[in-house]
């Protein structure tokens, strides 16, 4: 009688999936998430003559934008949204800003390093100063979401070495906002405009600042007015103003500053957790992290069944792009490792060496924010094809292998009481 | 960025109007969802010239399928079928039994009332036998997913009226479904295949029968079993089972009995209530009604939303179709409370007359599934545009009015203590 039967079935299986493969994965001391990337891999992929599994469940990614594979993207974005929400309610701002010589560091060395790593490397494999240009840029992404998953499974969000990871995360994706545009002006007209990258910054930065002043000052003004004013009516024999439900107001901010900050140009994540840490004094009291969790479990998922469902094993034939690919893979680890490690150590001496692996791997994952630079760099047709494939596979492997090394970091700061619940993780 | 920054704007803008009407009208004792669907009304009907609001938010209605509005709908669709898996977790299957013959007349007379006078009243008006066997059929629906959020809002699920009105919306929507079997077969061969329809009504009732007795016996020996085989696991100094997550079990049990339900042609909400049911004895464990309730709590103002943006003032500008609508909402107001009155005084003689009315008005919004049938007699040429507009109109009016005369006739039963709390209706 209706039109979502094929939906339906396309969601519940997919969630199984993910789900099973998360189970059966983190039984063998493998984080979860790693699990769901690969059963995207694999279902992306599985396709015996003309018969795909992915065609049966109406998911059809190439060609023209099916309905199927819409939904999948839209639930993966709405995934980390959520994701990044709650990290950002579980994030006092006052922590954030402990940290913030530490995490401003991290994030400028983790930029500057693999930039430069990756311009010249392709300027020494094809000379191409545009491929070159693009290639640094995807370099400089980090995608927090992974992090994040990892360091909430494992509940270690008050540590030092995760709010340093996050506030750099958040650092890292202006930066690499002002790259990407420095990258677009220099190879769309050869040449840069100072005054539009100043803009964009300049608004990036604004945005950012103010969060974190009416976190500190507006939000908790506003909080005591709305008890004082219910104080009163309760004194005065009258009934409390019945308010606005809690979630309805967390799910509109949550959206709301993901919207505002994907139009300033930032990451709609970086918006969701900014919005989270907005609320962050009132999440316990609100019950607001329960509440979102059970959203985000709905829809994260389908966050990494699309990682690895961008992996187009058919298009990896080539020897040359496969050994191009593995030297990007390797360039990207290493630099992101070392430039992050050293901006840990410059930025604050007291962190270990332990401490200072945990921030090193906890930035490698590019995720989507790199396969965002490489289709943005395809569609102005300044990239190549075979670049684009390297660039998504560099995504997908950072993302994949970032966790267990991040996970065996933090086991060793963090050791027993603090180790990954299997509970938590299927 | 991003392609999603006008996808969050479009959720924003949504959710925050919806909420906001749903305050101002329980702010005027008018239940909340009611302001939820005249938002509906206005934002789709709101242009001034070239400009219309929900082409701003890119939600295209008519003509080719929008993204936008694929998303408003499929959000409210997941909305009510959420609505109805929590209802099915409040819904235990004992209790639901103990009200079986009530709600067997109930459903009965209901469904034969507004059938026969649907039928003689388009004979009457053009005696095209096809246009009235569709509208009968439009007139048999009973769309409990309004009645359900009345009654989970008032907090009155453990009613016996509620428990009356929610096992007969499920036998309602099996008997419904054979009456739209017969009236397709007979409008497009000009015969009923009667083979064919006891088909799916074995197949529904089989279905119906076995989630019943699966929640009674079988589910409650598998919860012992796991139970069991922890405890020895325990006892042998081993570590119990990590286990599944229990609210991603409960999602796919919703999606999975949704899609189950709709593949065999009954609606995707009574699979939902149905699976719902299955897990209510674990509900309260579980704490799956919480967490439900926050995932219903995002989609859920959507599903009253695209309620109300089904009306198309602009169509309702001649004077005999508004007053054949006029007919047909008095009608299907008053055959439904009529029949279901009648069915609740013949199965329970020990309902009060307050407690008749209750039943009466809860089972007379059309909804969706009013909304579904006329739309298949639109597709298959048998249904005039006219016609549709009307049922249209009666589906979202018999929505519109139901919830108030329900919320009266419940506080005359259930006065003061379970009066409706505001703070739940925002």
């Amino acid at each position: 009688m209706d039109e979502y039967g094929p939906i339906l079935l396309m969601l519940v299986t997919l969630i199984v999936l993910a789900r099973l493969a998360s189970g059966v994965f983190s039984r063998f001391g493998v984080p979860g998430l790693i699990g769901e990337i690969v059963i995207g891999i694999v279902i992306a992929n599985l396709a015996i003559g003309d018969w795909s599994f992915l065609g049966m469940l109406g998911v059809e990614m190439g060609g023209a934008p099916s309905q199927g594979y819409e939904i999948v993207k839209l639930f993966a974005e709405l995934g980390v949204i959520f994701l990044l929400f709650a990290v950002g309610l579980e994030t006092k701002v006052k922590d954030l800003l402990s940290v913030g010589k530490a995490a401003l560091l991290v994030a400028t060395l983790g930029v500057l390093v693999p930039l430069m790593a990756g311009i010249a490397l392709i300027l020494a494999y094809d000379g191409n100063m545009n491929h070159a240009l693009f290639l640094g840029a995807a370099l400089v992404a980090t995608s927090v979401g992974i992090t994040a998953r990892v360091i909430k499974d494992m509940k270690l969000i008050d540590t030092k070495e995760a709010k340093i990871i996050i506030g750099a995360a958040v650092i890292d994706d202006v930066l690499g906002m002002m790259v990407l545009a420095i990258v677009v002006g220099m190879t769309a007209s050869g040449g840069v405009s100072v005054s539009h990258i100043a803009m964009i910054s300049a608004e990036a930065l604004v945005f950012v600042v103010a969060v974190l002043a009416a976190a500190l000052w507006v939000v908790p003004r506003l909080y005591r007015y709305f008890e004082e004013r219910d104080k009163n009516r309760i004194a005065g024999g009258g009934r409390p103003h019945p308010g606005v439900n809690k979630l309805v107001l967390a799910i509109a901010v949550c959206l709301g500053f993901s919207f505002f900050a994907d139009m300033i140009g930032l990451a709609a994540i970086i918006g969701a957790f900014l919005g989270g840490m907005l609320l962050a004094e009132y999440a316990w009291e609100w019950k607001l992290d329960e509440k979102i969790e059970s959203i985000t479990t709905l829809f994260i998922s389908f966050f990494f069944l699309n990682v690895g469902m961008q992996v187009d094993l058919g298009s990896l034939t080539s020897a040359s792009a496969l050994i191009l690919a593995a030297v990007v893979i390797l360039l990207a680890v290493a630099t992101k490792y070392v430039g992050c490690n050293m901006g840990a150590r410059l930025g604050d001496r007291s962190l270990s060496k332990g401490s200072r692996n945990i921030i090193g791997f906890g930035m490698v994952p590019r995720g989507e924010v790199g396969i965002i630079i490489a289709a943005i760099g395809l569609a102005s047709g300044v990239m190549t094809s075979e670049l684009y494939g390297v660039v998504i596979l560099m995504a997908v492997v950072t993302t994949i292998i970032a966790p267990p090394l991040l996970a065996r970091a933090f086991r060793k700061e963090y050791p027993p009481e603090y180790s990954l619940t299997q509970d938590d993780l299927i």
